[in-house]
């Protein structure tokens, strides 16, 4: 079982933890320490041995960050945690509502003075920038320190050491050779003479290997340098490379060797504001190499998948769909209120692991009963679990890493009969996600220009949803990806092979949660007779399960979007029965069955 | 009649001014110089003494710029003028695709080097700026000089000296000496001691004047300075403003005191870097005045509109739909190919003076007869004249001013038997312009975000339209006035009492043109049950005219599209009736029958 159920963090060691920091503060003459999530990658989950935060403060989130004063000691969490840190931090800490307070603001507030530690490995350009502005004519003082956290971490778990494995052309659709090649052309027009890569997706993606550093997200923690001829030097634990097959073009390199490879660069170099440490920067600085700002050359073109790479997510999705089927019809057959929300994702769980392809999940599988689903990012613990009762609503997000694809569904069940409440809310919901699904645009839009799409028949009843319709997903990588998404904050123009989910929704709170959501490619759409449009793209549905028929008020859809979610339907019967079990096929006979 | 229809320039004045002008040049040993249309206001129309572009070089179209050198002498017009400016220029010009082609791409690519001159009266902040930055590293260098065509403009005509009124409060909703208090708020808490206004339609809004300097926007040309006091000093031709009644807290000064009252402000002074000249920023750097660069503060409320003006608004369209009304009654009774679009121009504008409070019409009517309808900014004239004929569609976009509001509206009327194809185009227009009206949105939205709605229908024909779905429009002033706009091109959030046109398109080169155009003003939308989202917005329609039942296929519409046109079409009738002639009366009740 991937996932677990239990919160891993205990309140009481928080207090010793923090006068010990206070004690290496002072020893610095520092009057205050931050304490970020992130590790120097920027990922979104980071190693044991990383969670420094979580070992200060006992906070088990995915996201924030403390910041440690002499005399009181900032928890910065946002939204989705500010229950979960009251209860797994002790007094001596005090909770922050971020981003509404900002970190500058809040050391105003708290007439901080001196001298503020940081560790630079931990914070990104961006981030030092933006503090730094923010703290101009203030009596603070940022410091760059060594971190001083982890000489007082005595148990503190070793680094992931899982060795690195090729990931085929046969999956990713192009030679390691020819993306450092593209890459290192991207370099030259811009006239770098090398980017830094820090993202391990980055880096993975260009040479064609996958890990399991961390969970979630097959990768390999290394930092890279890609030279403007294409050569790649990679700082890592040599030992994870041990099995790979040579390649005279791409060194390897311990990570100790980093920062004296840096110091020799002849300049520009690239480093990406939005990811790059700051640490990065001053190596460079010191040594007198100058330094580009621009994004990392590989996020664009891992971005645009292959065909390859398409035909990849296809297969991973008729696999992954099979098991949410199977999954679907096993939940309709319990009586309601008989399963809980653990017993939905170990169930779950344990249909994605008989496809005996299942690498990981992809995420964290979210299963929200009742008002649990009006959580946008619930996680089940075990005290949380409730069980799903007759009325109610179960939503089901999760996903699954295969070495072919990354999956990503969300499907909202009834359990017992619905509240027409809810069925008019979740047909407002799929009525967004088939618009979506349907749109042709032109070359130049943006995940901007259509999110609004999604929502207008939500905003017609008044309604809406607060987080975008949809983000990037990786090719057997980060089930989040950037830089596509279908979201008011993105203008990055939509590209044929990118995929994105499509995962309108609406939460009443207290009562019900509601999300639908199929994976997407953005795909080149056939020429039409009297089209007067040149190559305009449209969106190829990769997710094939059924959704909730009860749950949909059929007069309230258009005959086109009746006939979209009939179409739909009937694919969905057409791939999936063969690969089902009988009962399993009975059932998807009826879930895949036309409107009335 | 306000419309005119011939072209007023001549190909061969062209050479002998631009020889003069070269001499000019070389007397200052200048290798270039500049000669934007845009007078010293920015304006969308300039007077006849300011068309400096059309005395040089015959052109008059609305908007480009030329740069002569001493053996090339480039005109610089967009994709609306490329037939138009090979007509009226000789051939020692050059006509240049702009913006494809930029100035400074150009410049390079000539070769030129050394001195090119510009009058920093007649360009932007921004535009220099630019131009600055793109020349960099080049062997060109821009000079600011005195302007090299008045002195060789012999028989130049006089600057306009209209009058100045007053635009009374039972039009504006809101005193001068309030807009001026709040406005001077605005540069308060900015820490900004003045804003100089150099957009002549602020300076009018602010202080609810009119005037008649040029055509169609009633605007009294005039620079001011706002002082953080709610002091306003204006500086134009002091005979203008004789009727008005004077005001202590408004100072009138003669043009020629504008720079010595520049030189005497203390800082920081606001300039907003879209319009104000660049030879404001050199006076006042001259005289060491600290200068902020920030929009100008009258054009957010001047976009709000007030609920007089909004109540303005409504009775000038009631207005302005029973001239069209009217006109399209008398348009239908024609034989098809009986009328030209010259006869289609005059007749309306003589139903709008028939109103007898039209002050002018508010853009030069748009008639395209068949293929002329394609092109999207076609102004007829006596050469380009042409019947509509029978099975062709007749595109007309015209608009009134009147005291009370500006109009903008364009309707496409089958003139015979219209094509199947023309139908289903018109219809997806329809859709999309029907997609806007309907709309439902939360704070924060902003027209980029919802440009997309109309296009929907005609994406996913493979169609579009190369222009914004919409542009704001002024109370009794500029028909296109900012910030707000339904375009890609604007992500200021959309507020309550922004007047903005709907008016998706199509255009089939060479074959017909389409165009459905109402306005519509931001608004509070009333509260729903099951609501979850507070205080959200949407557009009340302010156009009431007919939409072509003729050009609409039914069977393509949605039922709440079929519903929204049905009760459209009764509104119409309802607010119409009582104001038409008894003819038009009974076309009205036609022309608004329930779709079959």
């Amino acid at each position: 079982m991937f996932q677990t159920f239990t919160a891993t963090a205990s309140p009481e060691q928080g207090p010793p933890r923090l006068a010990a920091l206070r004690a290496a503060m002072a020893e610095r003459g520092l009057s205050g320490y931050l304490v970020p999530k992130a590790d120097q990658h920027q990922g979104e989950y980071v190693a044991a041995c990383d969670d420094r935060l979580a070992w200060l403060t006992g906070f088990t989130g995915s996201a924030g960050f403390a910041c440690v004063l002499t005399d009181m000691a900032g928890v910065f969490v946002d939204g989705r945690y500010r229950v979960q840190v009251r209860d797994q931090v002790a007094d001596d800490f005090t909770p922050v509502d971020w981003p509404e307070v900002r970190l500058a603001d809040w050391l105003k507030a708290q007439g901080a003075t001196g001298r503020i530690g940081f560790d630079p490995w931990l914070h990104t350009l961006y981030e030092i920038d933006a503090l730094y502005r923010a703290l101009e004519g203030t009596d603070i003082q940022l410091e760059p320190v060594a971190n001083l956290i982890d000489p007082l971490w005595e148990d503190r778990p070793a680094p992931p050491r899982a060795p690195a494995t090729e990931h085929p052309e046969e999956f990713a659709g192009t030679s390691a050779a020819e993306k450092r090649a593209t890459c290192a052309q991207t370099l030259k027009d811009a006239g770098h003479s090398a980017a830094v890569l820090t993202l391990p997706d980055s880096l993975c993606w260009l040479l064609n290997i996958r890990g399991a550093d961390i969970p979630r997200i097959p990768i390999v923690q290394a930092f890279g340098i890609l030279h403007d001829d294409g050569h790649v030097e990679v700082f890592s634990d040599v030992e994870k490379f041990a099995d790979l097959a040579p390649d005279r073009e791409v060194t390897i390199a311990d990570w100790s060797a980093f920062e004296p490879a840096l110091s020799q660069l002849a300049g520009p170099v690239r480093l990406d504001p939005q990811s790059c440490p700051d640490a990065v920067r001053r190596i460079l600085s010191a040594a007198n190499v100058p330094i580009a700002e621009a994004p990392d050359p590989c996020v664009l073109p891992k971005a645009c998948k292959t065909e390859t790479e398409i035909a990849g997510a296809r297969a991973a999705h008729l696999r992954d769909g099979a098991a949410m089927c199977e999954f679907l019809c096993w939940l309709d057959a319990q009586p309601p209120g008989s399963l809980t929300e653990i017993d939905v994702v170990t169930a779950l769980e344990g249909f994605r692991r008989a496809t005996n392809a299942l690498q990981d999940i992809s995420f964290e599988t979210i299963a929200g009963a009742g008002p649990h689903g009006a959580i946008v990012h619930y996680r089940v613990t075990e005290d949380t679990n409730r069980a799903a009762g007759d009325g109610e609503l179960l939503l089901v997000d999760s996903g699954g890493q295969y070495r072919d694809g990354t999956t990503d569904i969300t499907r909202t069940i009834a359990i017992g009969t619905p509240t027409e409440e809810a069925r008019a809310a979740f047909t407002r919901v799929l009525q967004g996600m088939i618009a979506i699904s349907r749109v042709r645009f032109p070359h130049g839009i943006a995940g901007r220009d259509l999110d609004a799409l999604a929502r207008v028949p939500l905003w017609s009843a008044g309604q809406d949803y607060g987080h975008g319709t949809g983000h990037g997903v990786g090719a057997y990588l980060s089930v989040h990806e950037g830089p596509q998404r279908l979201s008011r904050a993105s203008t990055v123009p939509l590209q044929a092979g990118m995929i994105l989910s499509n995962e309108p929704g609406f939460y009443a709170e207290g009562k019900f949660g509601i999300r639908i959501e199929n994976l997407i490619v953005v795909t080149p759409a056939p020429q039409l007779e009297g089209a007067t449009v040149e190559g305009m793209l449209s969106f190829e549905t990769l997710t094939w399960v059924p959704i909730d028929r009860r749950l949909i008020v059929t007069e309230m859809l258009t005959q086109a979007e009746r006939d979209w979610l009939d179409t739909y339907h009937a694919e969905v019967a057409r791939r999936m029965r063969p690969r089902l079990s009988e009962s399993a096929a009975r059932w998807l006979a009826d879930a895949t069955a036309p409107l009335g």
